[in-house]
């Protein structure tokens, strides 16, 4: 059994990804297909890069991760496919891995990348509007299905890879971004524990709101209240306890975030 | 394995489909379920007909489609299942296999219609306002775990077939409708490739807007413009490269679409 | 192969469903995942206790139900796993169980609970925010490939328990609350078919608007028609035909429902 995931921005009225899960169990019929998101903002390559690197370390050694958030579906991009470490990536050639690439890496996994232009492991017909059904799909399931990595094209080295939005790091102060807003209005932003390192305490600005001080988790203080906090990945997140921290404080992606360190050891 | 994909508009809150599931693997513990659409808009057959038409194809030979959009459940409609070539339709009476049918016509495969009323492969108890748990998912699990198609009920030769809206022809001009709106807001009509033919020139009028001649696709007109195409199963599609036509234009399914054919050869 | 149901208040969006199912095939490449709800509202204990208690017979025996809607993540509440009749639970000891448990008491099930204390059976690491990855996963892989549920953790017998919203039985009136508004509209009160037992006829008053009698199912009166009948769990429900009664009338969860019972034999 090999575990696929899929993640695109399709939705799940139009029976797109439905699709995407016939064509994969036709060429294998044990491949184990997992959906982590069709919800991806649409075309938004950077939410679909953020929802990916959080994921795959939580699933087994060998997963195929399929990414279809692809604004330029049927125009020249590469279809590649990817090994990071223990992980293989299928998608468009758009920057959607970078930060797993950041992270692989940081931590020195081996990585090796094709040019998946061998149209033997696409569908016979190829529409210039939906890849994911017709080229990504295909792909994965026949790598799924014992298929060499290096069989399925030609070796690249250069993936295209975006600047992802970094925090700056200034005397006293952290400069950061927000970078997703979840399903509950929690509000993520790019600063991480490792930026705070050992700061005793601090004062978070946000869309004109101020924080004093981080909380350990949304318990810590009564309903209703505006918290700072590390989330389940190590990022910087602002929150309503039992409420939506987005809403109530009109934040989207992109908006700025200040952390004054008060006292450094 | 068998496949058995599931098609309702029951949505995903209030666990009907994870129910039906439950029901299907206490049959079939092998049986491989995969969703198609469980936000087809409430009661409206052609759009999941149209949605179980495109999806069909792309499954492996002998996979079950189940599809419960039933605004007639606990009154009287025959509960049927169908074999159209290689596949197996199970579902109310409603006519909303009426595309696929279509296509098996065109195709020529081989149809078969039980009308399944042997209570012996329903649930013990059956409610009035969920059949989808009490007969579709059981006899979608019993044909899957190998009890044979004819055993289910009496062959019947007559099943519900819709008017499914069709284009007209005109000289130089053809008039269809829309028929579909997907996840990006791309809107979809009844107008075909094969409609089109050799016309080495179109206008197209919907809404108001007027768009000189057809693209591959969306990535060959800047972010913004309204274009038109063939979407992934051949039908005309008008869109907005990375935005929303159908909220641009404030198109609905059942406007009309003018198709001006300029020099057929 | 060992069924694992999951239930959260997380959205489809972040990811974060797919995160807990590459926990569990991490752990038990066998089990079967199967969602039951991933949009309860968030924080809703009452309803994802309804939508559990509703799906759960539907299920094979063995099958390990995984609810996780947790307003207190990181505060000290019990990670649980709970034995009732052929059925496992796991999830935080915030009484989302209490319905099952009625349940279980009415049919004389065995019950057997068990505080989840053995960090062996979590993630290595524990975020304080995301228990439904770090400890509930992990909790429900291992005992779906065998780990023993005594070795989980230490026996306890009192399970939190929420009060239930109870219908009061008067002289020749019932009077009730909505519990659960569903994706059509349809609206779910707390009044069951053994509360009406053998009433002849009934008047239903809801948001000011007054019905007569029962109907079997909605196809029993004209589209648009307000209706009260039975849903499939044998609860009370207002709907309007091929409609959203919610929306039509205005109704919220709890909200008061009134019954008279007109004849009584």
């Amino acid at each position: 059994m090999t575990i696929i995931t899929l993640t695109t921005d399709f939705g799940l009225k139009d029976g797109n990804v439905g699709v995407m899960k016939g064509v994969i169990l036709d060429i294998n019929p044990e491949a184990h297909i997992v959906d982590i998101s069709h919800n991806i903002s649409p075309q938004n390559i950077f939410e679909a890069s953020l929802i990916l690197w959080r994921s795959v370390p939580y699933f087994p050694a060998g997963s195929i991760h399929v990414v279809v958030v692809d604004p330029g579906v049927g125009t020249f991009r590469r279809p590649i496919v990817g090994q990071l470490g223990p992980y293989y990536f299928v998608g468009p050639d758009n920057g959607v891995i970078s930060s797993l690439l950041k992270e692989a890496n940081q931590r020195k996994w081996e990585k090796a990348f094709i040019y998946a232009d061998d149209p033997q492991y696409w569908l016979p017909e190829i529409s210039k509007v939906f890849h994911g059904r017709d080229v990504f799909s295909p792909l994965a399931a026949h790598l799924s299905r014992g298929i060499p990595f290096e069989a399925l094209g030609s070796p690249i080295d250069d993936p295209v890879v975006l600047d992802l939005p970094q925090p700056r790091l200034l005397e006293g102060k952290i400069l950061g971004e927000v970078i997703h807003i979840d399903h509950f209005g929690n509000i993520s932003t790019n600063i991480r524990d490792e930026h705070l390192g050992q700061a005793q305490g601090v004062k978070v600005q946000i869309s004109g709101h101020r924080i004093d001080g981080l909380v350990n988790t949304f318990g810590d203080r009564p309903v209703g209240s505006i918290i700072a906090l590390y989330g389940s990945t190590g990022n910087l997140i602002i929150s309503e306890v039992n409420g939506s921290a987005a809403e109530r404080l009109g934040v989207r992606i992109g908006d700025s975030i200040v952390v004054d360190l008060l006292n450094i050891n």
